[in-house]
């Protein structure tokens, strides 16, 4: 193999070496238990917290909000459920869409089984809700409202925002969770006025951190119940000796991510721009992403050619990418069938996602390789 | 500070450099999605599944029963709130000790909470429970016992093959747990014949693997509800895109700790009576550990003197200990209590825990540093 291409950056991100540097002198050096009442406890303790900062800093909210987990699907599970335990009292009802992640899916179905009444939006075409689709879901027996920030699969950009402002108006006592683990580091996410949510998940190793960590924005005020029960670390809300390698790895990778975003962003673009540009020029082709999506995200069919197939006939000339999410392996996507695709489509699906290793001169060699697939395996 | 003595490995180690190298490697190199279906996704997959025979062949099973999970406490909760979730049609009681760790204890609370009936046995002096014990607690409505392997502040070994033994021949149907935390890596734990539970959980900080992993054995045939919803990885029973370096990190280091684990012991052995020996000479100090327990911890109380007045002189002289268990920050012990201590004696307890890193000649700088502590905080 010439050269690889990881194409598959939404499913997660090879770590930075200045993360994996923070993880190497936290095992080694500040090897302390945080809870430890002596010198190497506190020092660990302080790095814990100086992490604490760095996420909170990208989010725009105080340390304190900032709860770690082991990943965007606890932080996820933590908000819902642990939100849902909490007001119970309110209602039986949460609203949500039908093409978020399965960490969100799969706890509501989990609701769902113990009585509670889920409501599974459907987006549009282009992998929109609206803010009036929310309002006409939700009354006054709903508990909490989940709608991710940037959808992982076709990559569009909800208004999370919007819908936030006008279930505050109508009903301020609703929880509003917002998966953001394709958004964080990507585009601004700040949890002030702009987007006034009660809890938001992401996730490491989507930012170039190591897979195993994440964290849960908790607006000050909001009272979750645990999922988990122990030593009492995270305020209680998540114990469990602190994975402190990993959370240092995580500030570590949105500190420097913050500071590249606006220069990635406008790299992708260029990336994304190019590609669609070549894919013009092919056969049959069907571009699945919204034109106002992630700059991240290119989600395109070739009908006819199963994705599996095309991704095999890729692997093998070092360039990788996905089917859908590469957390539900194998079944046609959730996703694209919420959105009204075909079945022909949605079987024919591939998902590039760009990362910050990718160059604009990558995309000649992959829309090459896309050619000489389709052409090997129409034959 | 001339040099450091850590004697809190009971509260977590180093991560040793094999193990810190191998999370790197993944970092690095293996950075695929183990749910990716490329070349970089099965590297993920497979090494992902090389740590699960390493864990494996520490406890004697088939790599199948081990499921990863983000620690200790994470374990403990699947083992009891997913065992007893399962298995609720059978009763509503479960039998515990009154001395396990908070991971253990408040998931127990929490059940108590849900209208469970929770029995706690206390221990003996020598932190003791017997299979009597729990055969006397125990009833047809009963469907999970817990007792831990080694009691993390004072060492004791109890007899769980023994209590699962005689659990068997009366009540076959009671699900049995053991969170086995402070024995892995350190005593032998074969999960067959002579240590006949359903359940059992470890950690990798305590065995020089990263703090944020650990894993939990589950015998072929036993169903367990999850506690997280997601993308269905490890069968299900813990979704969320696994911590691959860490898992790997862990596989090696138990790998290497199960090859040294005669030579550890004989060598803590050692430590552990060096320091006894040199405790005799002390006007009044009080062994709070039994004689037959774990050489890994030494648990003894200078009545008179706050632990923590001790904690902090020593640790100004780089030498690193703890009061009882690192989880429980500041509160009297439960253990000592359970144990039937004394307050005073509960109060002025030091935990000194050995780890692979010790040595003999650290014995005498400590029993010094101590003897000078004992003057400076009398006068």
């Amino acid at each position: 193999m010439e050269q690889e291409i990881y194409y598959d950056n939404s499913a997660t991100t090879r770590v930075r070496p200045q993360a994996a540097q923070t993880a190497m002198d936290l095992m080694a050096l500040s090897y302390g238990n945080p809870s430890s009442l002596h010198r190497l406890g506190f020092e660990a303790q302080q790095k814990m917290e100086l992490a604490r900062r760095q996420v909170a800093q990208s989010l725009g909210c105080e340390p304190g909000c900032i709860t770690f987990t082991s990943g965007g699907t606890e932080a996820d599970n933590l908000a819902i459920l642990g939100g849902c335990q909490a007001m119970k009292r309110r209602g039986g009802k949460v609203v949500t869409t039908a093409f978020e992640h399965d960490a969100v899916l799969k706890t509501a179905d989990f609701l769902e089984s113990q009585g509670w009444q889920v409501i599974r939006l459907l987006p549009d075409s282009q992998g929109q809700i609206t803010p009036q689709q929310v309002l006409e879901a939700v009354d006054e027996e709903t508990v909490l409202v989940s709608v991710m920030a940037v959808n992982n699969e076709v990559g569009s950009i909800l208004p999370v925002g919007q819908i936030a402002k006008a279930l505050r108006r109508q009903y301020p006592q609703i929880l509003i969770h917002c998966d953001a683990v394709q958004a964080w580091g990507k585009h601004p996410l700040k949890v002030g006025k702009s987007l006034d949510v009660d809890m938001l998940s992401v996730s490491g190793h989507k930012i170039y951190a190591p897979k195993g960590i994440g964290a849960l924005y908790v607006k000050k005020g909001v009272r979750l119940k645990p999922l988990l029960f122990g030593g009492g670390q995270e305020k209680n809300l998540r114990p469990g000796t602190e994975n402190i390698a990993y959370a240092c790895a995580m500030g570590t990778a949105i500190s420097l991510l913050s500071e590249e975003m606006e220069a990635n962003r406008a790299k992708a673009k260029q990336i994304k721009e190019l590609l669609l540009q070549g894919l013009k020029n092919f056969e049959n082709v069907r571009i699945n992403s919204p034109a106002d999506g992630t700059p991240y995200i290119l989600n395109f069919s070739l009908p006819g050619i199963r994705s599996e197939i095309m991704l095999h006939f890729l692997e093998e000339r070092g360039i990788y990418l996905s089917s859908g999410s590469a957390c539900t392996k194998g079944a046609p996507s959730h996703v694209l069938t919420a959105m009204g695709f075909s079945r022909e489509t949605a079987d024919s699906a591939l998902r590039v996602s760009f990362g910050r290793e990718n160059t604009v001169e990558q995309v000649p060699v992959f829309l090459t390789a896309l050619e000489e697939g389709i052409k090997r395996i129409k034959r």
